[in-house]
């Protein structure tokens, strides 16, 4: 057999002891605020219909969805058939988000709650070209609420993830905050027609990676002249002029005043909570995905290129999947993003691995002897670990640093006459021969 | 736009919040057992390359992989060429077990310690037909430990998991045991040629489901006389007989003797854990899988067509992926039956879930006051829910038994005026009004 590579696929990682607990405690932050804010936890399938994720996420997004090929009876029809088209070889791909799988099952379960206010914890794949800090299998956390067009519940999507980077240890952050109708608004001010306006908008989300310059190169490419580009960018930056959303808000016949007057509420009504200080207008932030109708949200951070997760509201989503017109709004955070910063900044408490103890014995000493010993001291709260051979004690003894274990226990025919162990705890070098129970107690006092 | 299917893939579920509470209760039992057995987390991207897992589960197993199919330029060229085969439309697939990715991972990294026990708990795929307790997506709860022979390794991996289900509250389980080698010793025994011995262990596996008629059939459909099938089966009925095992490892010279002298070493091993009372030899128990080298284990429950898990030896699967030889043993326990059962039995003790508290206002407080008494409740570490809009009262109120809570908050002028909140609890009727800290403290305190 010729050796296959070992490693990950591109854009995937593997994930050892030392990066799943890291993993682990920030995702055991985020799970407590959101339960805190009175989210319930939701899991989706990996794997969608087709028909349930395109159409949702723009062209782009179209394009990066992972298709599941086709199997037996079903792919050896669509090969004789001869041209298959990439349709005809796949009707299923992987999570792309998880807020069109929300979308889906709330226009699927008749006996949710009016509001439902969910949190999903869940990897998604995307097939777009790996760079440090985007991976093609990555996770997100995202609280959304549904029912309701109450800018309470932008508020407190912000709340909850402004909530979870405080305890995590952020304090340098931003929430930018804008508004589609807004955009849309400022885009026909620039004379960019209706059918472009989407095309703006994707050209737009790139502004911090490829400068005002790649903005209207994108722009130009699509069809759009030069001088259309530079007008919304410059509209975009006249909107920076502080007061500006006041004077919008109140302008009330202009396009674009009742989505500036929400944004003006929002921040009033996110004021008094985690969010407020943290909240902050931007003009110039259109988020690529496709389905964003009102606010939309995204975080970001000193150092960090790119952001940390994002959101907004989108009321005509769920539609797509009902005859009912469900409003939502919901903040996505990215689990590798915050790991990346909190791995730079050294934010990370000392967080325990391993086992405690490692359990040597003399070669005389039967093995279900030494299982008797580690059954007891686990049964009192221990993570114990059994030498499974009988080299040489000294070579025993040595594997306990590779482990990281504080302890090593060693059973003799002594020891094992009285019931006892020699408990060595390795920093100190200091051994003494105790009861079992009376070890475990010394073990979990450290 | 037509309507799409809300419902998840064929064999895919989605977990509302009662299932989600259920399964993590399961899993922190889990991962608190197998981390005081000293094992340490791993956790491998959903898609592997399909190098890593074709060859590995025989070949029914590779006819159930998910495929992912190739995109963009890949993908054309690959239709260009004409006639392609499956092979190639894809080189990426989903996990189909935990154990390959382990294999591969131990191949990777050189600096994992000498005896590498790792646990690991994530869904896997299949495309099998969906059926009671059998999903296409379904989660594994795996422990392994690598780079020893010694039975200490298969004894300790049966421990974890006997504890588990122990603590789980299962009383009535059993781990079958048997060994692949004393298999072959009675497949061969039966004048079963060596070239269709998989054949006739895959056929085996059937047996607590089609019987042994159904196995003989399935093996004249490979070509095996009904003499040979007969003659397997009754020497497995034969190798009950009480004290077998002894007799069969004394007959030094026979084929299976080392392996019936493994199996009452490691039988002799647990007798004094955790697993001892439990384990039992099956000399019908073959394992679908084809990796399996030395002893091979099952937990069938009484209830349960089908097993809550099972695992084995496998000594040669990671020198498939390394020029090194590493041994390896491993179990792994199938969330979804132990699910299955404990919902049949009514074994899941109460699970909290969904917020404590909503709060609800009447239409004169402004929301940004109701979302600053929740910060001051969530802080005290309260689940409130926000009431996003300020319909009547009583409808607010209403909504409170929707989502489970047990208190409703009321903030009115009056409340706001002396930083304090109405409190109601709604199995009672009971209502007071107390400062908002001392609210927390009720709501806690019940």
């Amino acid at each position: 057999m010729t050796q296959v590579s070992t490693k990950p696929p591109s854009g995937m990682r593997d994930f050892l002891a030392a990066d799943v607990v890291q993993r682990r405690y920030v995702l055991s932050v985020v799970q407590r605020v959101y339960e805190s804010f009175g989210f319930v936890p939701l899991e989706t399938p990996t794997i969608e219909n087709l028909s349930t994720l395109l159409g949702k996420y723009g062209p782009e997004g179209d394009q990066l969805l992972y298709r599941i090929l086709h199997r037996r009876e079903r792919l050896s029809r669509a090969l004789e058939a001869g041209q298959p088209a990439e349709l005809d070889l796949a009707d299923e791909g992987l999570r792309y988000d998880l807020t069109v799988p929300l979308a889906r099952v709330v226009a699927n379960y008749g006996d949710l709650p009016a509001f439902y206010k969910r949190y999903q914890i869940q990897p998604v794949w995307r097939a777009d070209r790996p760079a440090k800090g985007r991976f093609r299998e990555f996770w997100q956390c995202d609280v959304d609420i549904t029912g309701t067009k109450s800018l309470v519940a932008d508020a407190e999507v912000c709340g909850a993830v402004a909530t979870v980077l405080v305890e995590l240890g952020f304090t340098d952050f931003k929430i930018l905050l804008n508004h589609r109708e807004l955009l849309r608004a400022l885009v026909a001010q620039a004379q960019i027609p209706p059918e472009q306006e989407s095309a703006a908008l994707i050209a737009l989300d790139k502004l911090d990676k490829v400068g005002a310059e790649g903005v209207v190169k994108e722009l130009a490419e699509k069809g759009l002249g030069a001088g259309q580009g530079e007008a919304l960018l410059g509209a975009l930056e006249a909107a920076r002029t502080p007061g500006f959303l006041a004077t919008r808000a109140g302008d009330t016949g202009k396009p674009g005043a009742l989505a500036a007057a929400e944004l003006v509420a929002l921040l009033d009504t996110a004021r008094s909570g985690p969010a407020g200080k943290y909240l902050a207008f931007d003009p110039t932030l259109a988020r690529g995905l496709s389905y964003y109708t009102g606010p939309i949200f995204e975080i970001t951070c000193a150092g960090l290129s790119g952001s940390m997760g994002g959101g907004g509201r989108y009321d005509n989503l769920i539609g797509m999947f009902t005859k009912r017109s469900i409003p939502a709004v919901g903040f996505s955070l990215g689990l590798e993003r915050v790991l990346l910063v909190m791995g730079e900044r050294g934010m990370f408490p000392a967080l325990g691995k391993g086992p405690q103890l490692l359990l040597c014995r003399f070669a005389d000493v039967p093995a279900s002897a030494a299982i008797s010993v580690a059954t007891t001291l686990r049964q009192a709260g221990v993570r114990v670990e059994v030498y499974a051979d009988t080299p040489a004690l000294g070579k025993q003894i040595g594997y306990a640093d590779t482990i990281g274990a504080s302890f090593v226990g060693i059973l003799g025919g002594n020891e094992l006459a009285r019931g006892a162990l020699t408990l060595k705890r390795l920093a100190t070098g200091e051994q003494r021969t105790l009861a079992v129970a009376e070890a475990a107690s010394v073990i979990l006092s450290l």
